[in-house]
Formats: C-alpha cells, structure tokens, sequence
C-alpha cells in the first residue's frame, strides 16, 4: 500500500478522519502472546478489540454494579489503539510493564493528533478511563480484556502461560479485577486454574 | 486447540456464553477480499468489524439523518456474524449473492441457538436492523461497512477490483447507500472512481 494513494477530499477534517481509519489498520499487525483458537498464529489486537466488544454484550450481569454496556462495547474497541506505536506488552512481562504508562501516553499524543481535536479527546478520553479502571463501565471492560485471554488459554493447553515464567500467582494478579468485579466467573477462573496447574499447563 | 478441554462452570447459562465467546473466534478465519493496507494477507471478519466500528465513532456527522452512534458501533461489531456459518459472500459475486439471504438466515439459526435465548435475540435483531438497512443508524453502519473497503481500495491499487468482473456501475451500485445517506463521503468515493479508471485500478 502506499498512503501516498490517498485522494484528498478537499475537506481537510474529513481527510484526517480517513487517514486516521487507514493508520489504525495497524492494530492488525500488533500481535498479542494469546493464540488463536485454531491454533493457526497469534491473536492480533484487532481481533481481540472485537472479540471483547463482542464480550461486552453478553457479560454484563455479572459485574457487581450495573454497568453502562454501549459505553464498554466503545471503550472495547479503543482500549488498545496506543498499542499501534507503543507495542503490546505482554501481561507477565515484569520488564516491559515498567515504562508502558510512559510509551502509551506518548502513543496516545501522537496517534489522537492525527484526529479533529475533539474527536481525539474523545477516543482519548475513553482510553484513559479504561485505564484507569475506576468507574464500572472500565471495570468491566478490563474484565473482559482478561477473561478473553485466559479463555483462549485454557482452550489452547494453557498457550501463553508456557514461557516458563508465568506462574499462578501471577495469573491471579492479572486476574485480580475479574475476581473483585465478576466473582461469578472469576469462580469458573479459579476451578480453570486448579485443573491449569493439575494438568501441567501453568506453573503453581 | 480442543473445546473438549472447556471446563463447565456449574451454571449452564455461564458455559453458553463462554462457549459462544469462543465459537466466534472463528470470525478470525472467515476470510475477505479486502488486502490489508501493509499487503500481507486479506482482511478477515473480526478485523473488519472491529474496524468499522471504530469508524462509527468519528463519521456520524456526515450523515444526513441523527445517528446513535452508540447503537451503530453494537450494530458493526455482530453485523457479520453470521458468516461464520454462512461464509463471506463477494459484494460483487452476481451467483454467490442468490442465496446469500437464505443461507445467512439458516446461519443466524445456528449460531443464535447457542446464546440464551433473549441474547440471542438481541444479537440477531441488530443483525436484522443491518441487513435490512431501514432506520439511520442501520444505514449508517452500512455506509461504514462499504466505505473501509473502499477506502482500502484506494490504498492497494485497487485490489480487490482486480477480479476482472468488476466495473465502475458495479461498485456504485454497492456504494449506492453511501450516495443517498452520506452523500460528502460520496462525493469524495466519486473522486475516487474517476481516479481509478484513469489508472486502470477499475473498469469503466
């Protein structure tokens, strides 16, 4: 492709909002450590912002406090578009989660710019709420952005956790807000994890 | 990967809705026309809707009626659901377009069967809303549905045009719902065709 291709409008806020839509194209070349449930390659964050947005719809009644679902499918499908510049940082990845706020923030400043400034803000603004995970349409969005993985992992003889590394403490940690937001599934997490470990699939 | 290996939660109405949050992985392999705007490979179904529904976040004010945009993005993330089942069928595949109803309908069937049944329901009733491309936010989600391939058109010569079947009164035809919903995009798609003939990325 050659964005050099690309035809102005001769409206220039529209033309950034279609360059904007090529650029993040992108998030299709962002792989993440979760396999695809064919088995066939890594999941990439475009699949996986649908996959939870998807999620959204239907998970909803178990989160603790009642929780505004046509906000989460948005922020579900945001959640990761820093990651275009500042790369997919692998969960258990103690090292590169020192300065991922920092590399995100900076991707954030270069991706929003391309946008009309209040279009920007916006789609910024539903990223730094999920991030932040303190109100409960974040909450529950971060839920599902756990919940999907481990899914993936438990189908997939426990795929990503094979690194060597990941152990259960860990996996609980990342799991943390799943069990004080949804404890209903975290249950379903926490039996995955006892068979996970009985297995051999994750360390204990 | 083995869905023999889901562990049962206990609740049954839970399982149904892991076991269709996993189901529709298979978005993942349900392969389009569209190239990939770096030219790797095409586009599949989760991609592409994850992608337009983050386009339903930035292009409602093009449109000629209000659109709630937050309906719209629920609408673009299942509207191509059913081709798990179905498959995707080529806007421009004259035969392949014959049955596309028929087929997509027995497909809705199965895959609506596995949720309980008013998710079921609710999914298949944004699905309807979008096939049937009546209310605004519908048609806007189609203009969207139409424009992000056109757009990556644009972007890879002219990629999927090159089937040699495909003429300019064909694409205007898919592009029709653009001209009457969103008709300042449409000006700039018309700029587009033009360009592309003159290229010889289509035929006139």
């Amino acid at each position: 492709m050659a964005i050099s291709d690309f035809l102005a409008s001769g409206i220039e806020r529209l033309d950034r909002q279609l360059l904007f839509t090529a650029e993040i194209d992108k998030m299709t070349t962002v792989l993440r450590r979760t396999r695809l449930l064919d088995g066939s390659r890594c999941e990439n964050d475009a699949e996986h912002s649908w996959h939870i947005a998807v999620m959204a719809l239907l998970f909803a009644e178990y989160a603790i406090e009642p929780v505004d679902v046509s906000r989460a499918v948005q922020m579900c499908v945001v959640h990761d578009l820093v990651e275009i510049y500042a790369g997919d940082t692998f969960a258990y990845d103690v090292v590169g989660n020192r300065d991922k706020a920092e590399r995100e923030r900076l991707a954030a400043d270069r991706l929003y710019a391309q946008l009309p400034p209040e279009q920007g803000a916006l789609l910024r603004a539903l990223w730094e709420e999920f991030d932040a995970m303190e109100t409960a349409d974040a909450k529950y969005a971060a839920c599902l952005d756990r919940i999907q993985p481990f899914l993936h992992n438990t189908l997939t003889e426990g795929y990503t956790w094979r690194d060597g590394k990941t152990d259960r403490a860990a996996v609980e940690k990342r799991m943390a807000v799943v069990r004080a937001f949804m404890p209903t599934v975290y249950a379903w997490i926490e039996a995955n994890l006892d068979r996970s470990i009985a297995i051999g699939w994750l360390r204990a």
